[in-house]
């Protein structure tokens, strides 16, 4: 549909405005996408805690309606603008773009952006980021990656949330992860419980290695390596 | 937007089509929304089991790929009919018409129509059906109903699933059901688990009421009462 390239279009244009003033502020960003209740915002605060002692993060959080998730990161003193889209479904570059207006944006800093709890629209629309993120909360079924393809095509991780829920659950981890491969045979696949602490430090040095991979491939390109 | 409008005005119309040739049939229409994963699938067919022998039952499944869940419902010998929607985050109610054609629609009878897994985008799409259920999961957490209020809005039941799972997670259902009720004084409460069967008799007799109701509106309407 002619009106949906349109969009599409402008969209992308706004993405490659925040991706250059990111990487030229030396930031790396995160999209992290979900189904409502996947448990983002709770993965959010304790990645938080883990990082900031080492690395600045600021966040964008990105809600149909409410304040209540920026509260909570806010609660961790990290710098957090909140987006409210009403009746959208996803945030988009421009959205992004005036939020990054309002953070400070260091050197070598990670800012996650929490999209609208969302399996289908978010997928479509490149904010400006380094990667995407899939989460997915092992109560939501391990047929998700298979029925909602775009997302996990377009994310380089697939993080498996809840699993201190594995035991009450009739979840296959391992069909799970071929289901996801089969769509993206690059993702890659960490499980976590932000409840129990299992799996923590696999992520936070996932993203720790990621952030300075982009980092150093920025140098070479600006021949500062 | 002036395109939003038209397209919202062109599946108004639809809508209304669908709508009035279910009442002739005598036919029950519940529109079940959700996010991905609360478990709509899994109480549908428990839904089916314990209702077929007493009520003709059909069903409408969207998905935005795989037809896994019509699978799952058609093991249960219910005429199903899927709708694949691609990049789309929602149906539509000319997609719910040419559904319709499909299916045997029997006077008494009800058809649910299982919607793609969003708790955004088909709030604000009538399909022509009777009521919306919004079917929310406990591992989801107790604040959805404020983040997704139009979705809670349009809602005359919420379905409150996977209660056996209460004890392993910090979900206030107080709390939500007072949230749900700030957005929409009028909704309906049930809490249900597919797995225990905790609840699915009061599920049941509230679908039976509700399409007899229904039903004795429409016969003082035309007259047969």
């Amino acid at each position: 549909m002619r009106i949906e390239k349109d969009i599409l279009a402008k969209n992308d244009a706004y993405a490659r405005e925040n991706r250059e003033r990111l990487k030229e502020a030396g930031v790396f960003a995160i999209n992290l996408v979900s189904s409502p209740g996947s448990g983002k915002t709770t993965l959010l605060v304790k990645t938080i805690e883990m990082l900031k002692s080492t690395v600045p993060v600021v966040v964008i959080e990105g809600d149909q309606e409410t304040s209540l998730d920026a509260e909570r990161i806010r609660a961790t003193n990290i710098p957090t603008v909140q987006i409210n889209t009403g009746r959208g479904c996803h945030l988009d570059a421009h959205m992004v773009g005036h939020a990054l207006d309002s953070l400070p944006l260091k050197r070598n800093s990670i800012l996650f952006v929490e999209n609208v709890g969302n399996l289908v629209c978010p997928a479509g629309f490149d904010l400006g980021e380094a990667l995407k993120v899939a989460i997915l909360s092992v109560t939501e079924g391990d047929d998700k990656p298979l029925k909602y393809p775009d997302t996990f095509a377009a994310a380089s991780m697939m993080v498996l949330s809840k699993i201190d829920l594995l035991p009450h659950l009739d979840f296959d981890v391992a069909a799970c992860i071929e289901h996801a491969r089969s769509i993206n045979p690059d993702i890659a696949v960490l499980q976590v419980s932000a409840r129990s602490g299992a799996g923590m430090v696999g992520w936070i040095d996932w993203l720790i290695n990621s952030a300075d991979r982009a980092a150093r491939a920025e140098g070479v390109v600006h021949g500062h390596a």
